[in-house]
């Protein structure tokens, strides 16, 4: 587990500070996770979260490290709030769709955050868990070790990459974003058959598609491949 | 196609430089290309461009509308280098493989413009390209053009979702990289077996597998999922 800065119990006789804010790690979290929805990454210095929460920013280095470390902690928290909800059934496929749907809604309820968080291994409480959890699915539904990390890796990585690319779009500033849309609705529509016979004969799907995610279709793959493998596991002698 | 903002024709009639360059698109997208790689995203301005190319920051204005249009023309010459030395070979399933691991080795051999551009819509020469022959080898291959559409979105957005993850990865400062190699090495090998047994059961191949992509992984994964679909297909009536 990563190292504290401060023994806790040093930490717990800490006083209001002037504003008559009592800090702890989860206010500091939470209103860090905040300045980032609302000013993007620019706003998570130790001084400007200092400022928003009215507390001197040295004190904050009682609970981080440094801005890096606040930001592990940041992405921590929000794989907690995507845990917080979710109830595993005991059927394995649908609990990883269901973990998997619900760590990307959680990533693109916070698009700034997850932008700087996706690619981030934070060793911290909540992943630990996550990790925990979805090993024991795997190794629960009958594969072997190897393959249950495999798969893992796999599914974890395609669900922070679509996280990591839907967020991305999110951010994108208003006119990149419309002009994107048109790139489909226009350049591509424009395209001859002549010389484009396959954008040309699915043009109006493409352009649908695009305006959403396919992180479910490759999410479902994924797991369809999965459920394949463990068919041809229990025929094997 | 994207409108230009001066005719090629007129374009064609500009001088040398003072610095005696002749600016062409190309030169100019090689430059960018090369500076981001070199400074991060900050160096994608035109002044900074401008200089670079010992050209008067105006002139580029000749051939980019802006520094996004600057931004969509760089990740598009991203492609079109994946592109030039590809050669499909036929078999649908070895050239999409063949096809999205080129794409995912481009991308990380220039990360940070990976980190800009992977989620941007270029709509420009080699991404129509690139979208043409894709669709072309999955109506080929018998998918109907629904399904093409939807495992065409599935599997560029996972192969551009790995590029993404991946390079920001690769992007981080030396100090965070090492230390989330250690929270593999240390702070999940240190998990007691009586309260992680999945993680405590697998973790030397967890940290192993971490250390590399889950790309290849998710991309076959998603094919043999898309040639299971195939053959259902081609047994319905």
């Amino acid at each position: 587990m990563a190292e504290r800065v401060v023994p806790a119990g040093e930490r717990r006789r800490r006083r209001p500070t002037k504003q008559g804010v009592v800090l702890s790690e989860e206010l500091i979290v939470a209103t860090a996770l905040r300045l980032v929805g609302e000013h993007g990454a620019e706003a998570l210095t130790v001084r400007r979260l200092g400022r928003a929460l009215g507390a001197d920013p040295s004190s904050l280095y009682r609970y981080f490290r440094n801005a890096d470390d606040l930001m592990l902690a940041v992405a921590d928290e929000m794989i907690g709030r995507v845990l917080r909800d979710w109830r595993p059934s005991g059927e394995w496929r649908a609990d990883l769709r269901d973990l998997g749907l619900r760590m990307h809604a959680g990533a693109l309820s916070q698009p700034q955050a997850t932008v700087l968080g996706a690619c981030r291994v934070t060793g911290r409480e909540h992943e630990i868990r996550a990790v925990e959890a979805a090993l024991g699915i795997l190794r629960g539904a009958g594969f072997p070790d190897a393959e249950a990390v495999r798969i893992y890796h796999a599914f974890i990585d395609t669900t922070l990459g679509f996280a990591a690319l839907d967020a991305a779009n999110t951010t994108l500033p208003a006119p990149a974003r419309a002009a994107e849309e048109r790139v489909w609705r226009e350049t591509y529509a424009d395209l001859p058959e002549e010389t484009h016979p396959n954008i040309a004969a699915t043009v109006p799907m493409l352009a649908a598609s695009m305006r959403g995610s396919a992180y479910p279709t490759a999410l479902d793959m994924l797991l369809a491949a999965a459920a394949a493998r463990l068919g041809r596991l229990a025929r094997e002698p």
